[in-house]
Order: structure tokens, then C-alpha cells, then sequence
């Protein structure tokens, strides 16, 4: 069997990714979210396992020193982080796992994962994006303008990524995305190292 | 505008690569087929410029000396070969091209397109393969085992491709080879550059 793809989805804020992340997943049954520690309390319906894996700050803290996370971040007095082994055992087992989280993080993913597929999601233009953060509350013009200063230093990020997925349609975005997957499964690499490990298990077998 | 792609079709004898070619340009109308240029006569019914560009000897000869063509071979008396501008006009003006070729000339291309994406036809088994060789007509089995032969030989260049693609069912395939080419498009550095040219055609106007 294949091993399974981390497609890790980004982006600046704003600009859709869980949207575009929550209908990939609608499309695509097979397609596993990556599910975060935390160490905030479950909120009503959550369900451990599915939602998050809920830890306590040491539980937490324990895997930060044995390096159980591709990467973690603290926010509002919380840890949160994606466990490794979860990710691990999914691609193991031939699935795809889709990783949604902000640019800062990926980068993080990416010196622990370099072998992932990192997928950039650029708003249509910058005019856009003003609209959709605007569009979220009633914030004032100075909290507008500094969430667009920090959106476009975050599309320099783009750099460190692989692919670039215009968001303009959600339903485009996502085709190009599922693309993308289907792609990086042909990769000759890839596919050469699936028939060396299909040898091996042979010839042991 | 971004410009568009040169798409290698190639892989060993009897994989299916015209099959698989054909039915991609029927489900892909924008897709546009590399014509060759030969010094044969035309045959009734074949079209210059549509189904070959049809060249003197001299002329052939020509294009050879400079430079003109992305790979040629000589054929039962005749010269085949894939002109480079027919290419570069196409792929200006934002077209995607396909050109289907056996895994030699494909490796000819290679040397001198290198930014083309270079897709590797695979049979599902070699059994597959001998079946299709086998099929084509009534041959002895030496000249069969002569065509295996070749067939397994001309595999192992899968190394010097970008993709794999089983060739299992016609609509896999094509859905695979389509999906590598959405994919190629939304390569960061390929997107980047575009919008590179972009940012330079605005100054300049």
C-alpha cells in the first residue's frame, strides 16, 4: 500500500482556508483532518478524538520535550499543537491527511515534515481581502488596516510553499486542490519508493 | 497571461499512449497537439500544419542545422521530428500542449525543454503489456519476447520522468494526466513567475 500525503493548506488570514477546508472534506470522504491537542477545555459536543485530543498543560507540555508535535503554538493562555504520531499512523495506513493552519505554523510543519505538500491559498486580489476581513465584525479602520498589514506580510510566505491556489471560487479552489493531491500521488519519486516497498514486502513475505 | 505547458507523453511500446492522447484531446479542447514535421509524402486526407508539417529533405536538413526542432529521428527513410517553434507560439499565447513520443525522443526533448513536464505510461502489469503486444497481430513469439524485451528496457527510463501514470483504465489515466497539469499550473514558482511578468507588462504600460 501507498503511504498516505500531509497536504498542509494555508494561507493568510482571511482568506478562506476553513471554508475551502471544511468542503474539501465534504467532497472527499476519504481525506482525514488532522485533529490538535489542546489544552483548553472541551466546549459542549466536542468530542475528544474528533474535535481535539484534550490534554492537560503538563500532558501537553511532556509532548512538547519529546517532540510528539510537528509544531504548537500558545494562544490566550492555551497550548495547541499537531501530535505527530496521529498524522504518522494515518499516512501509514495509506490515507491523506489535510492539515489547515496559519502560515507561521506550516513553516513550523514544514522543518519537522519537508516531505508534506505545502498548499498556499491566495485571496483573488488584496482588494478582496480587505472586504472578507472587513467583512467578518465592526472593527475600526486602525484594526482593518493593521490585520491587512499583517495579511500581506504573510503572503511573502509564500516563498516557502510548493503550490499556489487562487481562492477565488470556492469549488475552483478546491478542484485545483483535489488536483494537486491526485498529482503529488503520480510524482515518479513517489511512486518509485511505493514499488521498492511493495518488492521488499514481497520478498520477506 | 501565464504561459502554458509542454506536456510529454511517453512510455514503453503497447502501453496505450495514442489511446490515452486522443481521448485526453477529446475531453480537453483547449489542449493542443504537438505537430511533427516529416520529410514522408502525405498520405490522402492529411492536412499540413493539422496532421504533420510536410518538409523536403533539404528543408528537414535545414531545420536540423539550426537548431529548430526539439528532437528528430530517421524512420524507414524518412526524418520525424518535433519543431520548436510550433511549441513556443502555442505556449505563448498561454496554450497547453501535448506531445505524445516514444521514451527516446521523449529523453531528446528533455535535454532541451527541461521545463516540460515529463509523463511516464505505465502498463498495470507486464503481463498487461505482453497481452497488448501479443494483440496487435499475428507475430511469432521471438518477435514478441523482442518487444518484451524492448518494452521492459525502454521502463526503466522511468527515472528520468517527473510522473507516473498507470495506464489501468483510459478514464484514470486521463483523469490523472489532467489533474498533473492543474497541478503543474498552481506550482508556486511557476504562479510567481507569472505574476513576475505581469508586475512587468503593468510597469511597462
Amino acid at each position: 500500500m501507498n503511504r498516505g500525503l500531509l497536504i498542509v493548506l494555508s494561507g493568510p488570514s482571511g482568506v478562506g482556508k476553513g471554508t475551502v477546508c471544511a468542503e474539501l472534506r465534504k467532497k472527499d470522504k476519504e481525506l482525514i483532518y488532522s485533529v490538535s491537542a489542546t489544552t483548553r477545555a472541551p466546549r459542549q459536543g466536542e468530542v475528544e478524538g474528533i474535535n481535539y485530543f484534550f490534554k492537560t498543560k503538563e500532558q501537553f507540555q511532556s509532548m512538547i520535550a519529546s517532540d510528539a508535535l510537528l509544531e504548537y503554538a500558545e494562544y490566550v493562555g492555551n497550548y495547541y499543537g499537531t501530535p505527530r504520531d496521529f498524522v504518522e499512523r494515518m499516512l501509514a495506513s495509506g490515507k491523506d491527511v489535510i492539515l489547515e493552519i496559519e502560515v507561521q505554523g506550516a513553516l513550523k510543519v514544514k522543518e519537522k515534515f519537508p516531505e508534506g505538500v505545502f498548499i498556499f491559498l491566495l485571496p483573488p486580489s488584496l482588494d478582496v481581502l480587505k472586504e472578507r476581513i472587513t467583512g467578518r465584525g465592526t472593527e475600526n479602520s486602525d484594526v482593518i488596516d493593521h490585520r491587512m498589514n499583517v495579511a500581506v506580510e504573510e503572503m511573502n510566505l509564500i516563498h516557502y510553499y510548493d503550490y499556489a491556489v487562487v481562492n477565488d471560487k470556492i469549488d475552483q479552489a478546491c478542484h485545483r486542490i483535489q488536483s494537486i493531491i491526485t498529482a503529488e500521488h503520480c510524482r515518479k519519486d513517489r511512486f518509485v519508493a511505493g514499488l521498492n516497498t511493495m518488492a521488499a514486502a514481497t520478498e520477506k513475505a
